[in-house]
């Protein structure tokens, strides 16, 4: 089974660090390995002191369900079929975008987490950190 | 007072395990008895990390309230008389589908709660279980 | 990196129900994988509903330190290195017998954790799963 | 008012990855600001999955109280002043070796933690990491 490592972890940090630059709004950015733990995180200065734990915990949600948190986000909304999803696992399940799941060989190994600015520019800096990857 | 005891759990989870091979979609599935607490649990190989909290949670839910999480979904959207509940119980309530009573003698003794694919199929493989009790 | 599988599960808790047979004291067994989340659990009949969360937590302190907590629980007594690490993670490090890392070609990929009984016994039914992995 | 940089951060992290590497432990390593929020947090390859939340704790811890997790946890044991201080703030203050403060013209503006090792070995990678801030 594959997983990502520190160095890994750094590369996708490093793309996403310069689109969060690119774009003009500093960004908390964490990346989980197979196992939905924590492998890195940094913020950059300026960003929000709450998105430390929001770019954790949607990475923890990406790995978690194999999925994009907006894409579960759009799953969650009232009358939808994972509504109450967001209560469940103490807290840590994220349903906005900027998580995004990081595949090797078609499986999901980890996740990048990024929490700073609107849903669009969070899950744009995720796509940069993905693509590093 | 009756229960579900380990044999029974395993002859749910079983069933739900076949149930959920056919349709492909590995799965999280938790069984728990009349006090709604675990018997047993199972993660298939592949299945969400996320979903082993939600299958014990929606499992526990449906013993807690002697109510599929279903039903209790529809009943706890927004401007519904039970919007509000998956706040309560420290976070173990589920409002979405995949946790069906186990009764016998139309008592209900226990619960099953399954995790891990659309709210339909997570039904359906608890329902296989519910036939197998 | 290799992990624990469902069937690698279920022959190491058929062994630990085995030995908890043998010792006459029903047990709660929980397995986890490389990630330090859940595989399976299972509960047997008349064993302590306050043990589900203890098997579990002993399961996933055995992964997370790659340690028994038996081992752990010697360094965390007070005036010890490690005294105060039974608060930390949200209560899920557990620092008493019962809970034994699964390893494979030397590597920890995942551990065992049994609650049930006394520190002894629940560490003995641990070997036995162990023993079988 | 003065604080604790992401550059800052990542020259304390590299420095104390350097220690850790020569001692063989691999380690989790966190630098909080001076609100004693993560700025930066990297989990060495093979170093425990249970020292993610443990390094952030410390490094919180250190900042809180403007002191090594080390001499607290001296104050800390049974019979001591401050002991039941680990059981205070939602179970974020750490009490055993590893944090400890990053101080500029000696004032506290932030804190290193550092968990993977021996309490020995985390305060030494820690103190590797203050040296260079």
């Amino acid at each position: 089974m594959s997983t990502v490592t520190l160095e890994d972890a750094r590369r996708v940090i490093a793309a996403a660090e310069k689109k969060a630059d690119e774009i003009g709004q500093p960004m908390n950015i964490a990346v989980v390995d197979s196992g939905g733990n924590l492998v890195a995180h940094v913020r950059q200065d300026g960003a929000w002191i709450g998105s430390v734990n929001i770019s954790i915990n949607k990475a923890w949600t990406s790995k978690a369900f194999d999925i994009s948190t907006k894409d579960l986000g759009d799953n969650s909304q009232p009358g939808q079929q994972f509504f109450g999803i967001q209560n469940t696992n103490g807290g840590k399940v994220a349903i906005f975008a900027g998580g995004i799941p990081l595949s090797r060989d078609g499986v999901v190994v980890g996740a990048v987490g990024v929490s700073g600015g609107s849903g669009e520019q969070d899950h744009s800096v995720a796509e940069a950190g993905v693509a590093a990857f």
